[in-house]
């Protein structure tokens, strides 16, 4: 990795502000971490997908330490599976169909159960087999209404599971598993959120839970939320489930008894527990031992990145800047810090150098052109945990300032790199508040 | 990561053979790193996902070390782009296109060329902003004739790079950046390769060469080439292009000397100076400082992973076996190494367990099922270069059996993660031969 410069990095930040969706959604725009491709579509900068690569690797490493195992399915897929299941032609108007050269129907997959079914049909075949867990982080495509920027579009990155098990207990148990895993990256990033029951819509299956978000403004997007905001506790209900009107704000919360808000909702994962709904309709059958065979329990999980991302900053930001939450696994900030040289004498740029080089020159900003007043307002903007500051503290005193969420303190230079450290998103699994678990 | 353990992989190889496509092709399916989707559309199973996780991170290290920049275009876009380009219904026929729920025209991006230009257009301004070179890894999508397996399909994962400079001479000088980085890639996954003039064919512009690799059998594909075997010379040329007549097997190269040999060849990688093919029909300029505008000039870059995948099958498998070349990189083999105990005695059982932790469980295959058979046999066909086998060379001698392609030598359970390392595929750059250049 070269560094990342500001002369050379593209960041497309603009004074213009997309009409619609909520302020977190302009913000990104007007950022630069983002850009509008048309209706429903949106292009990633190199900042955006800085973000997006450390929500998706904190997502992989909790899939990876439960277990489950990375697949890559087409994202366009022939008609055939899709009428053995029967969503063909019904999934709520949303899926987008074409057809190939040779006049056969198509479509662009809006989930992955029956591609899934087909990628394991005949190879899986034993009791002995499952359970078996597999999961992607690909493009989904919805012909969706767009709402609010990166939360409602065409086309979005989702990390979605598949879980297959031989009974009942089975999937309970998996999807016990990936419920808890998807806590653990939502903990880990910082999402305030509640767990709520769900219709199960057109996924179909025995029982679903959404993850959802409260937000200030949906952007249009209209989920009505209803959550404990006691510390640690889930309850939430919304008004797509029965039991959202017995609820409202001021009440006290029926599990835990702490205070109950009403507030607009994003749903950022769902985990269905899909039953036999697609090995019925697509004969997938293991044997179990006994001779006999038997339809396979499956569940189905997906977790919306770029969706993630937003509701994020929709969270943590405020009407003029971006910010990303700070928590014992680190921030999903593009950068951990920024370098911010004040003054252009060899001295001070040497220093900032320096720095950038000691701090993980590839997670680090180093400013080397725009006025210092642009620095420090585009800085603020993207939401970047960290300024370090070299300038007239420097020069007079030979420490630098860092300034971060919990104030500015005076730093030595070799001392930087440690503090900036805890911006930096952790690899692998780990767990707030209890260390590493894997 | 919770280790591979054969058991709990799903790795769905098959004696059932598929009809069409190089040998190669057909053992991809066999081995179970792959599974056909219809016509032009596969799945990568995890193991076939770690071959592609290992190229993928070797090419997006190379592109990093040049300043590349990542980022994510929308594989769906409207048509008006493509409409000021020029190429909207022209893609040989090629382009998938559909109506999104309002009407709108929409297509599956063959190629992101206008969506390049939207991307910086307006944002990139001045010549001062440039040169820039933005990257993704992401699907692409032609409707072309099905054909050889991963190498001519619908859906294809392609690392694919777009550079904008202010003149010719930035161009050329980008473009060879971007070649030598494609050179380091395909030095180091182990590829025998010529490079090619070409025609520029769709994508329009200046000149353009193709990176393409002499196979026995392109599986109905037929681009014929003539490439000089002499080592590190990587003259080519091919019956797409003028000239492939003037050569034959046998003859001198023209730069060397060497001897050329007639093959069939697949292209896995091309590049083209697309000069301000895009930039007039588009409006792309920037101000030069003195006060003029002038348009950009644009590189393409486009180097296919799957196919790069299968092409490494094609030189290396023999017909009943896949193998992956071992360089000073590493091998992108689907693990370093597996672990075949031959017996069920705890002896047997737990060293075979220690030496899976000690050699990085994630990327080794612990064989815990199958018959002893069964394990040598799939071991060999996944071409995984090391086999560590503990039986009765430990019981008599307290030591394993490694086999690798320099054959077997007796090793103390504790050298074995060491003899192994060399398999694993190396992170971020790395010069075959001259260490690391970053």
């Amino acid at each position: 990795m070269v560094g990342v410069r500001r002369s050379d990095l593209f960041l497309p930040a603009t004074r213009e502000t997309p009409g619609s969706g909520s302020n977190a959604a302009k913000l990104l725009v007007r950022a630069g971490l983002i850009r509008n491709f048309g209706s429903g579509l949106w292009a990633v900068t190199p900042a955006g997908q800085r973000v997006r690569e450390k929500l998706t690797e904190r997502v992989v490493a909790a899939m990876d330490a439960i277990g489950g195992q990375r697949v890559r399915l087409p994202g366009l897929q022939y008609a055939d599976r899709w009428r053995e299941s029967g969503r063909w032609g019904g999934f709520e108007d949303e899926m987008f169909t074409l057809e190939n050269r040779d006049g056969q129907a198509m479509c662009l997959a809006p989930s992955h159960e029956e591609g899934v079914v087909h990628l394991l049909d005949g190879r899986v075949r034993s009791h002995a087999d499952l359970p078996l867990l597999v999961y992607q982080v690909e493009s989904k495509f919805r012909d969706d209404h767009a709402r609010n920027g990166l939360v409602r579009t065409k086309e979005f990155t989702m990390q979605d599971a598949y879980s297959v098990d031989v009974d009942e207990p089975g999937l309970r148990e998996t999807y016990r598993e990936v419920r808890a895993a998807y806590e653990r990256v939502l903990d880990d990033v910082g999402l305030e959120y509640a767990i709520v029951e769900a219709d199960a819509g057109v996924m179909g299956g025995a029982a679903s839970e959404e993850f959802v978000a409260p937000v200030s403004d949906a952007g249009g997007d209209s989920d009505r939320l209803v959550h404990c905001t006691a510390d640690g506790c889930r309850f939430g209900v919304t008004d797509e489930h029965d039991g959202s009107d017995a609820h409202a704000t001021g009440d006290a919360c029926p599990e835990c008894g702490g205070d109950l808000a009403a507030s607009d909702g994003i749903e950022v994962a769902h985990v269905f527990k899909l039953g036999t709904r697609y090995s019925e309709a697509m004969g997938f059958t293991v044997d179990t031992g006994d001779g006999s065979e038997r339809r396979v329990e499956m569940g189905s999980y997906g977790l919306g990145v770029d969706r993630l991302l937003q509701t994020l900053a929709q969270q943590h930001g405020d009407s003029d800047s971006l910010a990303w939450p700070v928590t014992g696994w680190g921030s999903a900030a593009p950068y951990r810090a920024a370098v911010i040289p004040v003054g252009e004498d060899s001295e001070v740029l040497n220093v900032a150098e320096r720095i950038h080089n000691d701090c993980g020159r590839d997670d680090v900003l180093l400013y080397d052109d725009l006025s210092v007043g642009e620095r420090f307002a585009e800085s603020d903007l993207l939401g970047i945990p960290a300024t370090v500051v070299v300038g007239n503290t420097y020069r007079e005193n030979g420490v630098v300032d860092v300034e971060t969420e919990t104030g500015t303190e005076e730093l030595a230079v070799e001392a930087v790199a440690e503090c900036v450290e805890r911006f930096a998103a952790s690899e692998g699994e780990h767990r707030v508040g209890s260390g590493a678990t894997d």
